[in-house]
This record gives C-alpha cells, structure tokens and sequence, in this order.
C-alpha cells in the first residue's frame, strides 16, 4: 500500500490547472481536485474539470457551488461583454473586465479549509504569472502573502501539526513550456477549455484574450491545439 | 444627500457582530451586512441577522449559500457533537471542535470579493482574541496577515484605488465590554444567537461554551440576557 501525501489542486478544466494536476501527479501525490460553479457562462468548464480529473487519476473530484454573481462586477459572470480580438500587446497591459473579484482568493479558501479536513498541508493552483493575463491574483507576491495568512488561519498550522505550502509549478513557465510539460506528463489537452466565450457546443471563439494566448502557446510550441473551435474562430496563424 | 462611506460588515447573527456591525454604523459608514448558510446546525442564525441587519440599519443584507458541511471535520456543521458544561478554564485552553476550518478565511474573501464591487475599503469582522474560544482566525496576526494579502489581491487595491482596512472593532474587548458598547449603541441583544446548539424554537442551551461565554458577559455587565434560553439552560449564576 502506498502513502502518498494527499494536496488539494484547484482544477478550472481549463489548460493550466490540468497541467498542474498531472505535475502533482507526477511529484507523487494523491490529488484532490476542486472546482467551482461560479455562476460563470461556461458550466462546460466544470464538465471538463470532471473529465480532466478522471483521465489523470485524481482520488477524488469534487465540484463546490459559490454565488459569484451575486456580488457581479466581471465579464465572467455575465454582466459585461467579454472583449475580442484584443492586439498582443494589449492582453498583459492592466487588468481586463474577466477579472473576477476575489476569485482566486475565495477558491484558496476553500482548498484551505479541505486540505485541513484532509490533513493535506499542499495545495496546488496554475497561477501563471507570464503569459496570463494580468490578473492581481496571479503574482507570485499574492501568492506568498496567501501562504503566509493561511499558515496563521488553520488549526492545523497554529498547532504546528502542518506547514502549509502552497504550490505554484506553473508561475515562471510560459505557454509554450506549460503545453510541452504538460503533453509530457500525458495531459489530453483534448479535454481542456479556456474560452471566456464559448458556443452552446462547447467550441471555443478563438478571439477572446484566453483563446488568444492559448493559440499563441500551442503555435509557439509547434503542436495544433486539440480542442473544438467555432468555424470562424482565428487560427494561431492570425495571433500579431 | 449624504455621501458615507461604504462597509462590508459580516453578519453572523450573533452577540459579537451585532455589536459590530453598530459600531460601524456609529463611525458613519454606510453598511453591506453579509451573513452565511454554511450548513450549520442553526439556520436560525441566519433569520436572526435579517433581523439585525433592519434594526440596526444596515443599506443591504446578503445572505451567501455556502457548503462547508461537504469538508467536514466541525461540531459546527454537523459530524461530531458540540462540548457541554466544559469549566471556565477549559474553553480558553486549546482549539474546541467547533472550530470550522478556514471559516473566517472563506468569509473575508467573500467579503473582499463584495467590498472590491462596491467601491469600498472597509471590512468589519466581529473577532475577539480576550473572550473567545481558541479560533485560530481570531486573532491580530491572523487579520493583519489577511489584510496584506487582501492589498496584493484585488484590481482596486493593485491600481492604488482602494487600500483595504479590516476593521476588528472588539478584538481587544472583553465580553461584558462589548456587550456594554452594544447597549450604548442601541443593540437589542434579544434579537441575537450565540447557541451552538439551540433546540428547535431557537432557544438557547446555556451550556455550550458559546452561551458559557454570552452569559458570563452579561453577569459581568451586570445586565440580564434578553435572548430566550432552554428551561433546562445554566444560568449565569453558574458560571463557575
């Protein structure tokens, strides 16, 4: 029998967040998966978070319902128009109407409170501080100060029983190095969604800032991008 | 017209945020009440800070679903049975197992994420480090840490628009001493609930280190406890 330790990893069902969970896997942990419905347009998402959790061998997938919505202020959640066809240059200049208030805050809560229950002191999120998209929520500094409040929050940490590490294996990669790790540790990329904007089907835009840096990783690893695209979707050829 | 500033005031139903949310509204501010259903035994709690929240003249009240009951491991949410009749020195010793994990971690991102849309910089949160139960996220290190945080999270704060303030008006206050500022401020504390474990008319135990605390505040205040107790409930006379 083995014992691996358990950590808790944050799984969107998005590119990112499946490679983080196959580079848990691979650093020999037994992973629980979290995603959240958040009111966002695309419930496909936490379909693919199912899918994606089955494929790379989580132990338990589970699929928390928070009312983001109600608070609104994001494009995410449905308030706002999600922007399309932004120029490169624009993508990682300030931070665009799909941030969502708090959201990476409020889902490391949660991871917090079932690595407690768990006895896990990992918890893995695919921030990704590069080719992202210039949320706060991303920065390594977020990050560290996350980890330093969660340390003085939780029975667990105060009574010296665990340390709480918060892992961030994606955060210096860029698109191109998270796609070749990830088509190395087995990732179906097949199974993953990014668009803040897609059809009824599933089938992603191609022009919203996610698709954009999404397609541009794909091109600049040298692979096609496995997953359904809308038939007027931008190819990578057309990122600038 | 008057222009106030806005708060984010947590709202749980009982003695402590009640007091808080007062507080808040003295200094001037105009006031978000924000409680929880986190399937807690007592969803009382939550029709008594609907109550609080008219009385006290809170601009809006928004009651959050939650599920922390599918984490486990809290008297609180239902799987392990709440302590009775522990002696004074007893409740003060240790982390009881009415501890929720991450709990107030859960309710700040909440509050954050609520505060980020409004435009407002303030949060009010009812902590007590004197008079309290061992809550880990309770104490002055845990909100300083969280502040920090919460300063390197959000759009507002990163683009220099908003600096948040957590705002822990009690956490250096005994029980009396906060019960005494409540009254001062208008607070009908027979509208508030302590109980860990009120029976189905909402009437509390008088035995559960919560109501162990709430009735040794109000001996010490030399006040009585308008809240309705159990025939079989301790009184303060008891306290020992």
């Amino acid at each position: 029998m083995s014992h691996n330790p358990k950590a808790v990893v944050l799984l969107s069902g998005g590119l990112d967040s499946a490679t983080t969970l196959a580079i848990a896997r691979n650093e020999g942990f037994e992973c629980y998966a979290l995603s959240f419905r958040y009111g966002q347009r695309h419930r496909l998402e936490t379909d693919a978070a199912a899918q994606i959790a089955r494929q790379l061998g989580a132990a338990q997938h589970r699929i928390t319902d928070i009312d983001l919505r109600q608070f609104g202020g994001s494009a995410l959640t449905g308030d706002i128009e999600v922007p399309k066809d932004r120029p490169a240059g624009q993508i990682s200049r300030g931070i665009p109407i799909t941030y969502v208030p708090a959201r990476n805050t409020i889902f490391l809560s949660f991871a917090l409170a079932w690595a407690e229950v768990l006895g896990s002191s990992d918890i893995f999120i695919g921030v990704n501080a590069i080719d992202y998209s210039g949320y706060p929520d991303c920065r390594p500094e977020y990050i560290e100060a996350y980890e330093r409040m969660a340390n003085l929050a939780t029975r667990a940490a105060v009574e010296g029983r665990l340390h709480l590490n918060i892992h961030t294996p994606l955060i210096r990669l860029t698109k191109a190095q998270i796609i070749q790790r990830g088509l190395q540790l087995g990732v179906d990329y097949s199974l993953t969604r990014s668009c803040y904007d897609p059809d009824s089907e599933g089938r992603a835009c191609g022009r919203c800032d996610s698709c954009r840096l999404r397609l541009k990783g794909f091109a600049e690893a040298g692979r096609n991008d496995p997953a359904p695209y809308q038939a007027t979707a931008y190819s990578w050829r057309c990122w600038s």
